[in-house]
């Protein structure tokens, strides 16, 4: 069995997902830089999307003044204006105006022949183009779940904690930064240094939540 | 520094992130134990949701003939037949019917005062018991986008590999299946032994799906 040694830096996989919980109280003096933020967005945008459409899109808030904005329309949640950032996870509903360009790159790496490359533009586009608002909506949702955990988890690797945040007014905050109608706002995630650490919580038994071949719930 | 070994069992979480792929050929004769599915369930259901209700329910597919029966209701993909398994995941739009359930729980582990969980119980049985269907159905979607992201991580780490299918005829899995009205199918994820690695992908940079302060997509 092959080994590898991890460092504090590179957890193993069973320790981050153990030790992620949902943090509130964040030490207001840490900074989070730009590149490392990079970095770990583009940890976790190597999570799975619908037709690898990626619909995901990030705002992140890291400015003291625009976090104070954001405050009261996040119902007054202090570890709005203590984290280190808030990363706004926003689902962009017209991801299929991307196709081209993520498929060409797909070609361009090797990854595909142009014949299936035009296809699957075509078929995408098409597919995608013509769906009702609410399974696009569905669609993004689901997809900015996906990348929102990843995040998180990729998050705790690096030893931050975080905490996703479903309690603001998505009306006044797509005014209040400009998101027009084209994303709809997933969830808010904000991150940075655990002053406290976050309360432990409970979950239903596998038992409870889960059934083999036949529906039993 | 701290340092832990990680075995190939347990790997470093950077490691996981990188080499999951969507992988849709696999060993048919390979088995996973209900034991060991039940453990990377356990796992899974370790991600947060919308105020701790836990909406994912899952339906475990792995007996042979209920695979066949899924086979054409998600159109002739060989993984659904030949994949250790296929689980089912869905969004239980009345989770806050479980509130009392999950909260009580809570209060009897010592994570909250009692008058603190009655309160948190009328409150989100109000809230949630009053949400329009489609908002539910964007919360359960988002919940299950996180569960199903910890899922594939957590099968990932212990060596299998998965991909999620978003391609299937809901409505005829909801009536083979007997799932009613209250779950939303939110994705299956076929798991099991590689027998050819998944193809590379690729994504847009950082670059181009995040902005920091001001929203400029």
């Amino acid at each position: 069995m092959s080994t590898t040694t991890v460092t504090s830096k590179e957890k193993a996989f069973s320790e981050v997902i153990r030790e992620r919980r949902s943090v509130r109280a964040y030490d207001p003096n840490f900074t989070i830089s730009k590149e490392e933020m990079t970095e770990l967005l583009g940890e976790a945008i190597l999570a799975p999307s619908s037709s690898n459409l990626q619909p995901w899109r990030f705002l992140v808030i890291d400015d003291q003044q625009m976090k104070e904005k954001l405050l009261p329309i996040a119902w007054n949640q202090q570890q709005v204006v203590e984290a280190s950032a808030v990363i706004a996870v926003l689902g962009d509903l017209e991801s299929y105006k991307l196709a081209d360009k993520i498929y060409t790159r797909a070609f361009e790496a090797g990854y595909m022949p142009e014949d299936t490359k035009n296809a699957f533009v075509e078929r995408t586009v098409k597919t995608y183009g013509s769906l009702p608002k609410d399974i696009a909506t569905r669609i993004v949702s689901t997809d900015g779940g996906l990348i929102s955990m990843q995040l998180m988890l990729a998050a705790k690797a690096r030893g931050y904690d975080t905490v996703p945040m479903g309690g603001y007014d998505a009306v006044k905050f797509a005014e209040a930064f400009g998101i027009g109608e084209r994303y709809v706002p997933i969830m808010l995630i904000a991150i940075g240094k655990a002053a406290k650490p976050g309360h432990p919580t409970v979950r239903l038994t596998v038992d409870e939540v889960a059934s083999w071949n036949e529906f039993t719930n």
